[in-house]
């Protein structure tokens, strides 16, 4: 065993610490969810001697949160396919797992995880740690929210319950929250074949599009019998003769067998706040560009923590899976001795909502307003690909861009999902990472054959008609409608 | 009617000259494809009082080329639909058109075309050309090659010959040429129940791809009951009792109903050259980035041009569809006034042959080695969204980059037509165009959901499968497979 100084700099205050170290640096990672397992992943590929060890707290390492809704579909039919990687390739690639595990504190100065009572051993030592330690689903405390039908959706835990309550043969389930679980489920439910209400208290089902498209959402939603109500809120919950019975803001109430709670989650950052690590103002972790805490020797990932958004060069609260996986390779690399920066992200996500894909990228008209820009939104309604090959469905797509400077600031795609919605975001959210004007989206190289795109790609027909609305000083109602 | 002298600038030897003009601005263009039609579009857009005329040799303008094998397929049922734009759409953007005219000769000194004899007149005069003559396809010099059952593809007159062929019952058909047209061709005569056969020189179908990839084409061809030869020549081809029969190179014969020969197109540059127009050495319309050609007043665009290549910074002929577009777009804006530059292209393309689609973009290994680069070429196999949704589907990448500066420098990606591909390489041509490292590109915010992509989209992990083989010093055939 020998004893090195380790220095970490470029953080205020971090104090020099000196870390007890065998020849093998012993990384450990509270988490073992996205962020988690691919901060191990990176540290054990960088550093092959690495002792890495996960703690998680239940027996499911690396499983696709995502992906439950397709589970309690039908789609997917067994629950073991959800785990990214098995216990074995974990193993395989070098990691130490301790599953159903909880951690009861954190002690930096002796670099030490103490866990909680009835452990195999009180505490583990540590020269790196990680904390990955996620988000749990808001459970609002209104009357009722605690009973037992009322599901949450978050673990495999949550998971296991619902499939069970679906099993056992409800036929009809409210679900609380519009957001994308919130949609994603609806399909889901009704491919079950039950009666599905969905509630949310917004103007629309999807606030991360503009309500222009919303409407298009909720069409497809309609078309597929889920009864939507926006505006509307749940106050309370009763039980009422073996049903729930959820009482409605502004008014009336909608009974059901079971309710589904998906109202957004909030960042687990009890052990990170007691070592004196900082929350920004979204009240998630605080992070620096190489997902240090602020406490030497502790780096933070996922979603705990906030995300630096590119545009507007601060961080909020973003939790997305693809931002887990990015973030925590990024801590797992720094951890191991690197110096990796996070790029930070845009916000892109794409939903599937029965036959359609929904992708948004960057800013929206209210947000870039905020944030001093000069916004235009135009949107127009562009074939997927050449009409005359057979298939072909509308895309509807948003520019936003800054009239005054031109820059790029974000996009938004409704189409079918047959239309590559979800990769056409992407080269608009490779374009904002490169800061592109609007008008120089018409000189990228893209791909064409007829039955996948067109001469110009939607998304370059799209800048085209931002770039008429913008010379001719149209509004951003002024919704340019092309089909060439 | 004033005199305005017009000053082109920037081109070597251009002399000032003097337009006779009218208050609004003659535009002429001869050809009415996509880049002539393009040109006259944007010329229209940016100058609406300027007199644009499109002289075009038949009566099909602004058709999709690239559609015909959609149509002889029968997935187009009306060849009407190939019209990017009608007659009456032309019309309403302000064009005026003259169809089934040949020039005979340009008078740039006069500023005059001289129409063919049988012209409604024999003249007309410009204040601005735009050359957009295209490309028609190679027959070889050789032995029956000029039989009437021997067939090319490029016009519209072109398809319908074919078609009534097709239609009067040919049962077989020999496709000479296994490029893009080939392959799509071979698609479309087995889609109507034809005995296909395939006749390529190279080694392989598809030579814009690696041959590694090459073989998953092939399996796809042959799993459809196309008879791909390859590594074969047709010599010469014979009447035969009322078939063809065509005899190979390095032996044997294949006899069928009809051939089809698809072995390229050249460019046609008369008119150009004859007014003193330089060529590259291509063969193809030398041009500068606004498109001129280096005689005052003429641009050019489109097929009968060269393309500049971003990586490779000189000129090419890559003759393509979307190029095209945006060749035209360029000369129409700069016919107008304008100072636009064309950016290049990467030889982005993409092409669908029956389940498959197989795009590219940038440089392969072997042209990157003879330009100086140390490309290193890694092929991974990913599943094009998450395996546990169901339709998910391998997509075979390969990532061409520097070995020393860690430069992206190309990618090919073969998987199902389900799988994004072609928007995937999308995503490769924009990072290309920013000369983004390979490394970066896991600093992309690419979309994300089960059914859709992968919290790394495959194209990422293509890359960080890339930098691994790059660390440990593998060589291109080491390539990496993943499947997560």
């Amino acid at each position: 065993v020998t004893t090195i100084d380790v220095t970490l700099q470029g953080i205020d205050k971090a104090p020099i610490i000196r870390h007890r170290r065998s020849t093998r640096l012993r990384i450990v990672i509270v988490g073992g969810s996205d962020a988690g397992v691919a901060a191990a992943l990176r540290a054990r590929e960088l550093d092959a001697e690495a002792e890495v060890e996960l703690i998680l707290a239940d027996d499911f390492p690396n499983f696709s949160v995502c992906g439950i809704p397709f589970w309690l579909s039908g789609e997917t039919p067994d629950w073991r396919g959800l785990a990214h990687r098995t216990l074995e390739d974990l193993s395989a690639a070098g990691l130490k797992l301790r599953p159903n595990t909880l951690v009861k504190g954190l002690d930096p100065a002796r670099g030490e995880v103490t866990l909680s009572e009835g452990s195999q051993e009180p505490s583990i030592g540590y020269d790196r740690l990680v904390i990955a330690t996620g988000a749990v689903p808001k459970r609002p405390q209104l009357p009722g929210f605690e009973l037992p039908d009322v599901h949450v959706l978050r673990t495999m835990g949550d998971a296991f319950s619902l499939h069970r309550a679906l099993d056992a043969g409800v036929g009809s389930v409210l679900i609380v929250g519009g957001g994308y679980i919130g949609v994603e489920m609806a399909d889901a439910l009704r491919r079950r074949g039950l009666e599905v209400v969905l509630v949310e208290r917004g103007e629309q089902v999807l606030s991360t599009i503009d309500s222009e498209l919303g409407a298009t959402v909720a069409d497809e939603l309609a078309a597929h019998g889920v009864r939507c109500l926006t505006g509307t809120g749940v106050v309370a919950i009763e039980r009422d003769d073996g049903y729930l019975k959820a009482l409605l803001d502004p008014g009336g109430e909608i009974v059901a067998e079971l309710a589904l709670l998906v109202v957004g989650v909030q960042p687990q950052t009890s052990l990170a706040r007691g070592i004196g690590a900082e929350l920004g103002e979204s009240g998630a972790l605080k992070v620096d560009a190489q997902m240090r805490t602020g406490v030497a020797g502790v780096w933070a990932a996922g979603d705990a923590t906030e995300t630096y958004h590119q545009l507007l060069q601060r961080s909020l609260y973003i939790p997305l899976g693809s931002t887990a996986h990015k973030q925590g390779r990024i801590a797992g690399e720094n951890a191991a001795g690197g110096h990796a920066e996070f790029a930070g992200t845009l916000g892109t996500q794409v939903v599937k909502v029965f036959d359609l894909a929904i992708a948004a990228t960057g800013l929206r008209e209210a947000n870039a307003l905020a944030e001093g820009f000069t916004p235009l939104t135009v949107q127009s309604v562009i074939e997927d690909h050449k009409a005359y090959y057979p298939g072909a469905h509308p895309l509807h797509i948003r520019i936003v861009g800054d009239r005054r400077t031109g820059q790029l600031l974000g996009g938004q795609i409704v189409g079918h999902i047959s239309g590559q919605v979800a990769k056409r975001i992407d080269t608009l959210a490779t374009a904002i990472y490169h800061r592109m004007r609007v008008e120089e989206l018409s000189s990228l190289d893209l791909s064409y054959t007829p039955p996948l795109s067109a001469p110009w790609d939607p998304i370059q027909t799209a800048a085209q008609v931002w770039e008429r609305a913008r010379s001719t000083n149209c509004g951003s109602r002024a919704a340019g409608v092309e089909g060439r």
